[in-house]
């Protein structure tokens, strides 16, 4: 049995729907049963969130998934009709028919408990069975969907118990080692594994959800990602790589634009101010990163590193954590970018550290900062310097397409 | 509590959703609690039906069902949505989450049980419920919808258990004696029985249902039928007229256009070939009306009437059954219309065939056929006599406007 997910630009016209349908009907014919997830028709979720902004600038959230859900059933229920043409014996089904149980966090529901004894019912009957994606229902019986990317999280939730094989299909044919954007000539993964994706998430973003990839890595799911409409061989996001596959040092580089630096100096040498700072941080939902701390002749220096959408939040807090605290001061930088790398092998390689630091150096260019993980290194570099790391980082690590 | 029902054109667009929110609030500042029940946004429903028809030519209905019902979801969603910015607590719901179950014919299904604990306990949480109409869900877990005018169904259906009073509202102000694109200034009704109504089911069509009025009559809901948004008063439908009020003799005068008369002629006289007959165009499904059979010299001349888009298969059914049989001859009339008084006052007035008759006589109008029931006289005519005929029995039973 196989778990196949459809995303919005796969389905976005009826005549992309009855190619899609033409490829599943290939599988069946190759005998196989398949559980087909969908997202909704192109823009369909934009088009619904503008909807009800015409009824309301802040349309309630329970009722809004209510309307939200309408995209994937539409696109189930066309895709079911276009394989019972082609006599696949073909049947579309809600979430909420599948038993996909949710939390109540609406626009944000995690799905809490799964019961697929309707759905294997149907597959008896049926070759294909068509779900919608995205969306779930509550204990309470109130629909729910699961937030940007869901139908990934549907998808591969379902193949949990289904065969532990998720097949995801969308425009972009794979995970490559760095965004084809900046390094166009960089190499398309024929595997990744799971941790890796999860930290190389901003190049996956597009291709598969993060949630989808913790499921898939806790229960075990192998994941294939490829072109809906193309043959070109995709990438498999997997727990553990294939025995006979030597595990490269390095899997992939990425970067995370848009970030603020902020140094603040002459604090005084007191852990618990500093981790008070970061508590009140926490509490407003700011996202700290590479953080680091030294200290100098009795006072502490604090160096952490944010989205730059959050500068003002994190200007607030700073002010009201250390505003009775004497004789600190801040700066500001706003024109940073954080670069990694990961890789699974590095914990197992030697030298790493050393390629990667004389790899930057050997092109001018001057770290702001530094993180380490067992699978990821991270700097951070000016702006202007970014695109000059990355590609460097792509050569060193043999990233690119090989001619 | 007051079951609502708003069609299609009155939820067309999110300002007009907004503008039956703020009669909704109205009337829950009056107290009431409300439960509503709306169609889908405008030609939602054609536009669905023109979707599919671009992924195949033969929608399987299952899954046709499972795309409508996304219509009524949307509008239900976004009125709830306009409510709650109203600071009117309200909620919406699909039929299935309140248990609205229906039998499997799909595209054309009956409600069969409805559960409303759901709705109640619901309601004292909520000012106001929104409720899909038009759709069901079977005991087997399958998305239904009801047919055309299927949401006026479910809103009468509701409110046999919940208040036995119903309001539909629609572009059109009411139930006129005489359809106003063919008389005028026929005079809007302030009450009508719902036998009246079935029988006039072309009068009110464009305002409410037939199976609506069927269950009404059945389960004794008072049915009021008035325009969205204006405030002229509008129709009840009711099982019986109030006491106080004189009942007419006739209620109203309809026309049935595009009718064929087929005449058959010097067929043995044998009535168990013309039972053959009906039985074969019953089995086709073919509507026959206005039937009427004449013995003469051992021959039998038989006459009815049907919908003229019947003609072919009504050809066929003739020839085949009365295939072998010898001698007779068949005619047809294209060009008839039938027109029909109805009134539940017949049944004690005197004299009403005699000032029927003379009142189509009196304008030279030729008569086809004729048939009677107990609150009922229609006539066959030509169809350029039929407006005449409309004319001059409206004003003969008082059904126009006074000056």
């Amino acid at each position: 049995m196989i778990v196949q997910k459809y995303g919005g630009s796969s389905v976005s016209t009826p005549g992309k729907i009855k190619k899609v349908a033409s490829r599943i009907r290939d599988r069946v014919k190759e005998g196989e049963k398949l559980v087909v997830v969908v997202s909704a028709m192109g823009e369909t979720t934009d088009k619904l969130i503008d909807l009800a902004r015409e009824v309301t600038p802040d349309p309630h959230n329970r009722e809004m998934d209510m309307l939200l859900a309408t995209g994937e059933q539409t696109s189930a229920a066309l895709l079911s009709m276009a394989l019972n043409e082609m006599d696949i014996p073909a049947i579309a089904f809600n979430a909420f028919q599948l038993e996909m149980i949710t939390t109540a966090s609406h626009r944000n529901a995690r799905i809490k408990d799964l019961n697929l004894t309707r759905l294997f019912r149907e597959l008896e009957i049926h070759e294909v069975v068509v779900v919608t994606g995205f969306q779930g229902i509550t204990e309470d019986g109130y629909l729910t969907t699961l937030g940007r990317g869901g139908s990934d999280t549907s998808a591969v939730a379902i193949a949990t118990e289904a065969g532990k094989k998720c097949e995801i299909y969308s425009d972009v044919a794979g995970v490559y080692a760095a965004d084809p954007r900046l390094v166009p000539n960089a190499r398309k993964l024929k595997y990744i594994t799971c941790d890796e994706m999860l930290e190389l998430a901003a190049l996956g973003a597009k291709v598969l959800h993060s949630r989808a990839v913790e499921i898939a890595k806790k229960y075990n799911v192998s994941i294939y990602c490829a072109s809906t409409f193309s043959d070109e061989e995709g990438t498999f996001v997997v727990n553990n790589l294939p025995e006979w596959m030597e595990q490269p040092v390095v899997t992939g580089v990425t970067t995370h634009p848009d970030q603020t630096k902020v140094t603040i100096s002459n604090l005084p040498n007191d852990s618990e101010l500093i981790s008070r700072l970061f508590v009140a941080m926490a509490d407003r939902e700011i996202n700290i990163d590479m953080i680091s701390t030294v200290n100098d002749n009795g006072h502490s220096y604090l160096t952490f590193t944010f989205v730059s959408g959050d500068s003002d939040m994190v200007r607030e807090t700073v002010n009201e954590t250390l505003g009775e605290t004497e004789g600190w001061e801040v700066s500001r930088n706003d024109e940073v970018e954080k670069v990694s790398v990961v890789g699974v092998g590095m914990q197992s390689a030697s030298g790493v550290a050393g390629r990667f630091f004389s790899a930057l150096s050997k092109n001018g260019i001057k770290l702001l900062g530094t993180t380490t993980s067992e699978i990821k290194i991270s700097v951070l570099v000016h702006k202007s310097d970014s695109l000059k790391a990355v590609s460097a980082l792509a050569r060193e690590f043999n990233l690119l397409e090989q001619d």
